[in-house]
């Protein structure tokens, strides 16, 4: 079997986008930046609501294999779909994006695919309502133990915690993969994630997390800081790397006694910042899989960070292969 | 003899600020940004194109004295003055600051006191001309070893290190200062001032230096690298403690296995950055010789940069004890 450099478990989502005005998040009430779950009615209503939308394949962990497979990684996404016209162009895409991805449909009847209404205002700033739909209903019965032990790094997302099946999928996950020899990242996903999970996020990190994504309301979050720097601190005694992102303050790699201080790529126009982090990721990541330095591995992740918040949409539309090639040679 | 917390070897120089456009920066031909040295001929002519100025006194490491003493700190200044009219300002305007400054006049007859013309552009940037005067005569005779001897931290600026006397006065301050058990400081001061320096300065920083001091385009200067990353890696292995500055971008302190990401503090407007680094200097020095850790000593060296740089002149014109009481308690 070829060795795959990333294989994600997460949210299998297609995004509904919409530019709305700041008087519509003041209407309907929402917090902007922010990732809440609705349940079908809200969904129903939210949509209505919402203006001429733009249907692109995301979901945070499969956005950053999209990401890793535009480098040139091998990447491979587990995730769960319905038997709907949703499921299927997720699962168009993300193959024709070149990552592996070989869930079978869950059966007809049951909850329809997941889907994301996307609002992002003026600001580029992007307020998330999911609707999990199919794709909460991950369990270990899910997980092909042959593509996992495949894995150089197992990425999971924080944003699938919040159903037992799926953590307990996430421990037989990371099991399988730590003992074929392979590495466990994990994304804290968002600050009201990290605040419904705190404890067992810091137990897994503590335990099973050898790379952990954050960016700075997480990071702070998770540690019940005011500051970056004293999360910094508290991080760097508790996994072996954490990639910590600050949207245009850039990012900084902690890994026991290096540290590295990133500046954010130049982006000429921010038009949306949606994916910003699963996309550093994604750069990260295909920088740790081929053997760069933490250094460069920061940078990849900026330049593909860079490139998806100044388009719509969560997903590279240029080669970052291409991309990088000025930095990789 | 009480002990004084430092104790700043520099240049004695008043500072004469004026608000000018582009326009007088272009037909000068000044390079925004920059400190150029001048002698008695360009002074002149270069006084006289300047509008209505504000005198005020300066000079780096005298600045950053005067910021120590704000905070509540014990400092001493070592530094050149003729027994002129500016002479007496100076003499004056750093005692009322609080700071221990003994050194007696030269003689009559000599060059006249330093100032620096300093031109500030609608960017807040300031632009630099140094004529030095007296102030470069500074050499071993002029050091009170036993006042050295008190010092828990000597300060060195790298401006002084054109001219050998004061290179020799360095080298003597420094080893009085080690033999007594205190640490030694240096800023790079300028990227030019680093250009002309560039060899010596390392070999300073690898034999002698504690505590390094510099903005993003000196150290880059001195390692003649493009990233701030890649030279970050670098002073980690060079000296105990690093203080690094990045304007807006805050600052990151390194000492070995230790790094501090600290964020600038907030500034209403900014009116002038003259003195940034020196404040920053002057708060990171308070911290340092009264216990602090060195993420809190960066908080401080924030706090006190963010008030120098939200009026016009280098030296704080609100108590920094009283800034920086909320941080410490």
């Amino acid at each position: 079997m070829s060795r795959l450099d990333v294989v994600a478990i997460g949210n299998a989502l297609v995004d509904v986008l919409s530019h709305e005005s700041f008087e519509f998040v003041a209407e309907h009430e929402l917090v902007v930046g922010s990732m809440t779950l609705i349940d079908t009615p809200t969904a129903e209503r939210l949509y209505a609501a919402m203006g001429p939308g733009t249907e692109i394949s995301g979901g945070s962990a499969a956005n950053t294999m999209a990401g890793v497979a535009s480098f040139g990684g091998a990447a491979a996404f587990v995730g769960r779909v319905a038997a709907d016209q949703l499921g299927k162009v997720f699962a168009h895409d993300i193959r024709a994006a070149g990552v592996e991805f070989s869930a079978a449909p869950a059966a007809e009847g049951g909850d329809p695919s997941g889907r994301c209404l996307i609002v992002v205002t003026p600001d580029a700033q992007r307020t998330m309502h999911t609707f999990l739909g199919a794709s909460a209903k991950l369990g270990p019965a899910d997980l092909d133990h042959d593509l996992l032990a495949r894995a150089q790094v197992l990425y999971l997302e924080g944003y699938l915690w919040d159903e037992p099946e799926a953590q307990e999928a996430y421990r037989v996950a990371t099991r399988v993969v730590h003992e074929a020899g392979g590495r466990v990242a994990f994304s804290l996903s968002d600050a009201f994630c990290v605040d419904r999970h705190r404890d067992t996020f810091l137990e897994l990190i503590e335990r099973e997390i050898d790379v952990l994504f954050a960016n700075e309301a997480e990071i702070t979050s998770l540690y019940q800081v005011d500051e970056f720097d004293t999360a910094l601190q508290q991080v760097n005694h508790h996994c072996e790397i954490a990639a910590l992102t600050r949207g245009a303050k850039g990012a900084v790699i902690v890994a026991r006694d290096e540290v590295h201080v990133i500046d954010a790529a130049p982006v000429p126009h921010v038009e949306d910042t949606t994916g910003a982090g699963d996309l550093f990721a994604a750069g990260f990541l295909y920088g740790l899989t081929h053997g760069y330095d933490l250094g460069t591995c920061g940078h990849l992740g900026a330049i593909a960070a860079a490139e998806v918040i100044s388009h719509l949409g969560a997903r590279p539309e240029t080669s970052l292969a291409d991309l990088a090639q000025p930095l990789l040679g």
